[in-house]
């Protein structure tokens, strides 16, 4: 197969970016891959890894020849790492990039690659990834078979968008475009909500007896399993998502509330109902074409 | 091996009552196993199956003969039918269950069985299961590596409580013992709390927009998975730990207060704490003895 890219550019080899790395060369839809990273030692670790063909200690270095290149720091990174970058982009290269939050990063990608810039920048959120972080876990199975949303703006052209939705989709993936607005207030109910929810059990808990923990089951840690995640790279994406995610906790907080009127009910009546509810619409999550 | 005991009598065959028949036979800690259900197709199905030895149409036959009776019907089904059992129960029977809640059902046991009754009660609450319910999914190995509480009372004999110890164990589980009461506590915030928080996020989400559901991927998946659980069940056990329950709402509620007031504050420090506490929990739960 002919290489959709030549030469991709990776900055920032964690779990995501180097799940990447790996996935482009498998498949083949990359040529060679170099890498960037803030980091000496993961910088060496790609160094010696054989999807990785070389490595950078400047962002735009690895830019400078790249016709892909996709940002996979923190989404708090990534507004500043676009400016870095800009300059160094050549015509024809496509931007993207792989951060869980789009609003924040599409206004800055739109500033710093406008209409007349010779490279192009498209939005993407890859919806993979896991409660482990860094390097050391990252595989090239990591994206095939899951949801990529794809958020390009009005002035985003068609020809950039396909090429994001070729690149997405050459890697297994099934693409889902939004406005990075929507994007935003859709994975801050489906993502960083849960995520939440996830740590407040898990910090109440954290404040319990001992008994607790030993008594845990597999119920207690697959609800709670997202909250090992980096708190770190969480931090950031509650903070730069801050607006969806207050809407979205205070609709979680009024779903409570609605289950404690409900138990202010005599009889099971309005306690059975909430319940039938959630359960309809968890059991309609495992039907259909939705991903496993 | 010689059988610990004789005769068993399951009554209610679903999800747990199907999978105790199993291990009891599996493991020849039973050498008969006889079945009550109030559901006729329920009782045929068994009546076919290599591990029953039998089924009765009436709860009080299948005790006549066993020297162990399991309940295992739903939580608000247990009490009535410890009464109607127990003239029943005949010298040296170990009546016990399977409730995902003890002070009330621990309750109408000691009423059932006071002491100078021929037969013992001490309840139990093996921590295994699943969101899936009726005896087709039942499986031998359900219990098997999981934590079980038991929860003998103060009129509890010493050999009772060693044979509701020695039942499970020889299952395969890790016994733990609790009172009544702190059990209610303690399963009120690992796993009513969490299928509590799961039913919300889910309850929330019935109500959006299909975007949000096709692009769920596996986090979300596995915070709201409980959620699938039978709400008729659930709704029997949030109603007969309400106490517990309310104050596990409580505390959870706090929490997202908590998280909420971080995010008011200036800078990143509150909530990366928050989130930073809740990680170590998390991760310390997949490490040490506790079952996977």
């Amino acid at each position: 197969m002919t290489n959709r890219f030549q030469n991709a550019a990776i900055l920032g080899a964690g779990l995501l970016g180097g799940s990447l790395g790996m996935a482009l060369r498998r498949t083949g839809v990359a040529g060679r891959v170099a890498v960037w990273s803030p980091s000496a030692a993961t910088r060496e670790a790609c160094a010696s890894a054989s999807w990785c063909g070389g490595t950078h200690a400047r962002p735009a270095e690895a830019c400078a020849e790249a016709d892909l290149v996709v940002l996979c720091g923190p989404v708090d990174r990534i507004p500043p790492l676009l400016d870095e970058i800009s300059p160094a982009c050549r015509t024809g290269c496509l931007v993207t990039d792989v951060g869980s939050t789009k609003e924040a990063i599409c206004r800055a990608g739109a500033a710093a690659f406008p209409p007349g810039h010779p490279a192009d920048f498209v939005g993407s959120h890859p919806m993979a990834g896991s409660e482990k972080s860094g390097l050391a876990f990252a595989r090239e199975d990591l994206f095939a078979g899951r949801v990529c949303i794809i958020t390009p703006v009005k002035e985003t052209s068609a020809e950039a968008t396909d090429r994001a939705v070729s690149l997405w989709t050459d890697l297994g993936m099934k693409v889902v475009r939004s406005d990075p607005g929507e994007h935003d207030r859709i994975v801050a109910r489906i993502s960083h909500l849960p995520h939440l929810a996830a740590a407040a059990l898990s910090s109440l808990l954290a404040g319990g007896a001992p008994e607790e923990k030993s008594c845990a089951g597999p119920g207690l840690r697959d609800t709670t399993r997202v909250a090992a995640g980096d708190p770190r790279l969480w931090t950031a994406i509650f903070r730069q998502n801050e607006t969806a995610v207050r809407e979205a906790l205070d609709a979680l907080q009024a779903e409570l509330d609605a289950f404690r009127a409900g138990l202010d009910q005599p009889g099971d009546e309005a306690v059975r109902r909430f319940l039938e509810k959630a359960c309809r619409f968890r059991r309609s999550l495992d039907e259909g074409d939705a991903p496993s």
